[in-house]
């Protein structure tokens, strides 16, 4: 099963467009926790358990674990281990680098720590990207629109009639040969991603910056699906696990994500029906 | 002293533009390293050793380590504790993403690891770019043109009457009030590397792309030195550190590393007159 697919069934399997964001700080999980040998990891576990049944997949923001040097990495590891099969993982690296590199970190990111799929930068061109879409089961969102100020320096920048993101997008088109590429559109561009959706129809896309950046749930459901309320994947990252900073937090962060998949649901429900 | 400072200052001691790049392969180093408890760590310590007097600054691409998870964050750190004062050492990570993630990538390369310079991509804008230009002791390489064959997807791309590189060096000449910020350009990119000179007359280029990848010497010297003969880096990886791959291989790295030093001066010296 191609990755387009197998995201399509999860998300139908869970009724859920939601991805929770494991940005785990250190600084910001409860104080309780470092009573712990490995607060972030049991921090995460408990965020992980609350969350499962309300998600289709995470995503692991590298920098966070790669700050910690080599006990990140085996947080990283170990988290990984706690997520259910049936979740797609997203390991957001943003990686690119030339072929050889690229090679370096796909082996580590798809064949180590078997992300089912990863974020990359698509700066450097095809062959910084295709070693993350050699394998048709694993996908690779390629940065397109992104949902910080900095988006505006060059992200826009037109070329012919088009502003470069849009070059980006029609080549990420032509490398999907074997239905496992994504796009990263964020929350906070949604006339981006209404155009963005018309010229990619059917595929994935991640959707960040809802919550703490401030983007629209509403348009990134009403512009990011398909045509049958599905592949756009709503990441939420602090806005769920730093719910709350006490004690209660794997359930504020289960309040928060139930809410936010419910929104979710009403708005696929307005604009595309019942899924189908 | 600022980044660009020290730069020079490091080059006209050393008397060198050479950086060798410590992309370290297990598959590729000596069997006989493999007795070793750490072969990675044992081989990077007899290249340096071999080197040290030669060069002026050490890359490590970082997904070299990465790629071995915890303990290659380990060998990255002790490798790291191999390398004298005296010698810049680059983070070769190619980093880049929204402000707060941009800044936990910046603190694991500057403050955790304390890399004198990294490598960060530009595609996301000024705030992925901030963190590792805040120290103006540390600097920050901006890729500009790349060396790979993809560097044509995007790089190229004309708005108004300049390529989209050319945006992005104007962009980062303008950042670089610190005089801590520099550029990638591949030394496969002869033409595009004497264009961004004139537009940057003293800012440091990092040049890969000799060696391996095919890029001309005597190009990277000659177009990409300011005038005084200074502040082009010309890195060698694969080419210095797997020269041989038998039991001599830290000294014919040491030969090659001196050939390159010595050819890299005799362009100097022609194009620029003695250093001065």
């Amino acid at each position: 099963m191609n990755f387009t697919q197998r995201l399509r069934t999860i998300q139908r399997a869970k009724n859920s467009l939601l991805c929770v964001g494991l940005d785990t700080d250190s600084t910001k999980i409860p104080q309780s926790l470092h009573i712990h040998g490995e607060p972030l990891l049991e921090f995460n576990r408990r965020i992980i358990e609350a969350t499962q049944d309300l998600v289709c997949a995470y995503k692991i923001n590298l920098a966070f674990y790669e700050n910690m040097g080599a006990h990140g990495w085996s947080t990283l590891q170990k988290t990984l281990g706690y997520i259910p099969e049936g979740i797609v993982t997203i390991g957001d690296a943003k990686r690119g680098d030339i072929g050889n590199t690229a090679e370096m970190y796909a082996r580590s990111l798809l064949i180590a720590h078997r992300f089912g799929a990863t974020t990359v930068n698509p700066f450097m061109g095809f062959d910084s990207v295709e070693p993350f879409i050699r394998n048709p089961e694993q996908g690779a969102f390629v940065l397109a629109v992104t949902s910080n100020p900095g988006a505006r320096d060059f992200q826009y920048l037109k070329s012919g009639s088009r502003p470069l993101y849009e070059h980006i997008i029609r080549r990420v088109k032509s490398w999907n040969t074997k239905k496992n590429c994504g796009l990263v559109v964020g929350a906070t561009r949604p006339g981006e991603l209404r155009r963005i959706r018309r010229i990619v129809p059917d595929m994935p896309i991640l959707i960040p910056g809802v919550g703490v950046q401030g983007g629209s749930l509403k348009s990134a459901v009403r512009y990011g699906c398909n045509s049958r309320g599905f592949l756009a994947i709503v990441n939420a990252s602090r806005s769920v696990i730093y719910a709350s900073t006490g004690e209660d937090f794997a359930d504020a962060a289960r309040e928060s994500a139930l809410a936010l998949r419910e929104e979710i649901n009403r708005y696929r429900a307005a604009y595309f029906g019942r899924p189908h």
